[in-house]
């Protein structure tokens, strides 16, 4: 029997550690706040971030960082990216040897545009990855907690760490594929939350399904035009960690991007919308934080720029969808992935 | 000023030469059906396939295809696709010689297997496709007949025919591409409603976003290997005509191919559905087609396989959606992308 310990409950770290327990690992699941942890204790089930669906009975559910991580054969980090640094301090001296450290965060961190990976390699290992794994892919935290069928990728350079988490997570209703691109797969999985932002933005102008259409597929080939720049293979964004969640992030009525990204076309402000909900938007920070990356390393990445000119200066949406479609270009594959894609 | 007939009062028929006359063409729709057309001409709009929505003015209605189709500069097949044939028999003594043929039908001819656009060159030309064009991408009826922003793509090997029509259509929100890849894009369109019918049946299942977006993620690498099989480039299906079009089709309202899946999914057969709408499914005869193709070509495409058997040996849909998801196959890209999509 495995010991799985995921840190933070949020609704997909919730869900994480529920499958754990259906699938008979010996499972903690850390809580920040002592009164959630209670509620969860008294009801099982996550008000807060669930509403509505009931979680194991078999979680161990603690406040107690040691507790939840001692002796962990596998440690979920699902806390919000720009939490996992200091959290990764916190928990370095409670991990044991050979534990597999899966991030299940998506973002990069700002100012260091660092991928998640990365600052837990950073943290836990001094740079190395060796025993790191990033889970990403189209996995809304309300349908994996109803069972709903779902298929995910565990992505790690170690094959063997990302199968030890596959063992353990994977069930009939929760398929999970591996992946050894865990730059392309974690890229995949943050990036694709600027594109959420403009679909909801799209929607929120009131435009249709063939303008959402349109943004996210030039939007899967900026993601793979700056994915390239920073070593992933461009095969990785066209499966389920890159155009699969950007589907279904786009798309649902559960994405907290997209919904952003709606208030942001009707006439809301980025602060008006971080103060009204206790949920973080992954996809603000890192909008800012693609928007450089793309232009340190010269990438032209034209979605991303409007939606930075939107969220953090003050642009019309109207006018920056009008910049998009706009734009000089007639041939498809001109300006992006004949000439990146397959000439490497 | 550039003479462009429409062929097909259908929806897309209707939006398309609708684009056409607000663009400043002289344009002419072809309708089959006296009854339609008189309606079309006194109420200036088609309230069989697209109600609500007012029409110019300026096309010429007719059902006379003579008239309609002599010294036209470009002509628009819009009729569905079991009809591609029998119409291009009926309006080849009409066509002038330099005309440029658009095909914006979705489906491959059952028995020949063949694509709307060699339909068309053994019907116009005898086999030879210089002056085809075959037009696809996400773009429903329905939000370009009211203006919405869209972006689609004109493929051709002719690359001055392409233009041609890119220069008739195109406005700031009605977006055209061009793509020497006739094969690729016209393949995208048609098996595309394929996956469609799949994502209806997992809605129908009741699944949820999680599952549409595997399928659709896996629905498109299956399609890229039997594209490849066929000759298409596999960088055409990640752009507008691929991707694009599969989002817009297995998330629509608009969609029929979905809807139908739903009925599918919820108990209804082929029979009945067909039987109760105006409209034609491409996606059944598709889903036939591409079944036996993949056999023919020895290519694995699982998702197909399973819809057909639903479709046309009344296997339980959630059996078939067990089938995939108890599929061995643990890396990722294992039998799919690396294999075929880059080494070639």
């Amino acid at each position: 029997m495995l010991k799985v310990a995921v840190i933070g409950a949020g609704s997909w770290g919730t869900a994480l550690a529920n499958i754990a327990a259906e699938n008979a690992n010996c499972t903690y699941l850390w809580v920040r706040r002592r009164k959630l942890a209670d509620e969860i204790i008294k009801t099982h089930e996550n008000r807060l971030y669930l509403p509505g669906a009931k979680i194991s009975t078999e979680i161990n559910i603690s406040t107690n960082l040691e507790q939840v991580v001692s002796k962990a054969d596998i440690v979920i980090m699902a806390v919000p990216s720009h939490a996992v640094r200091v959290m990764a301090k916190q928990l370095r001296y409670y991990l044991k040897n050979d534990v597999v450290v899966v991030s299940a965060s998506k973002g990069i961190e700002l100012d260091s545009f660092k991928r998640m990976s990365q600052v837990l390699a950073e943290e836990l290992y001094n740079g190395d990855n060796k025993n790191l794994v990033a889970l990403s892919g189209p996995s809304h935290a309300e349908e994996v907690i109803r069972n709903l069928p779902t298929a995910i990728v565990a992505a790690s350079s170690n094959q063997h760490a990302a199968e030890m988490l596959q063992d353990a997570l994977m069930n009939t209703n929760f398929r999970i594929y591996t992946n050894t691109d865990i730059i392309g797969v974690e890229l995949g999985g943050a990036l694709k939350n600027v594109i959420a932002i403009c679909s909801g933005i799209s929607d929120g102008l009131g435009f249709g399904d063939n303008s959402r259409a349109a943004l996210m597929t030039r939007g899967i080939t900026e993601i793979i035009r700056l994915g390239i720049a920073l070593g992933a293979k461009p095969e990785t964004f066209s499966g389920l960690s890159g155009i699969g969640d950007l589907i279904v992030t786009c798309s649902s009525q559960f994405s907290r991007n997209r919904k952003a990204g709606m208030k942001i076309g009707q006439g809301k402000t980025v602060k008006e919308i971080t103060e009204s909900t206790n949920m973080v938007i992954e996809g603000f920070n890192t909008t800012k934080a693609t928007f450089l990356l793309a232009k340190k390393y010269g990438i032209e990445m034209p979605i991303t720029e409007q939606a930075y000119l939107v969220l953090f200066e003050g642009k019309n949406p109207a006018a920056a969808v009008n910049s998009l479609m706009n734009r000089v270009g007639k041939h498809e594959h001109e300006d992006t992935i004949s000439q990146n894609f397959f000439i490497r």
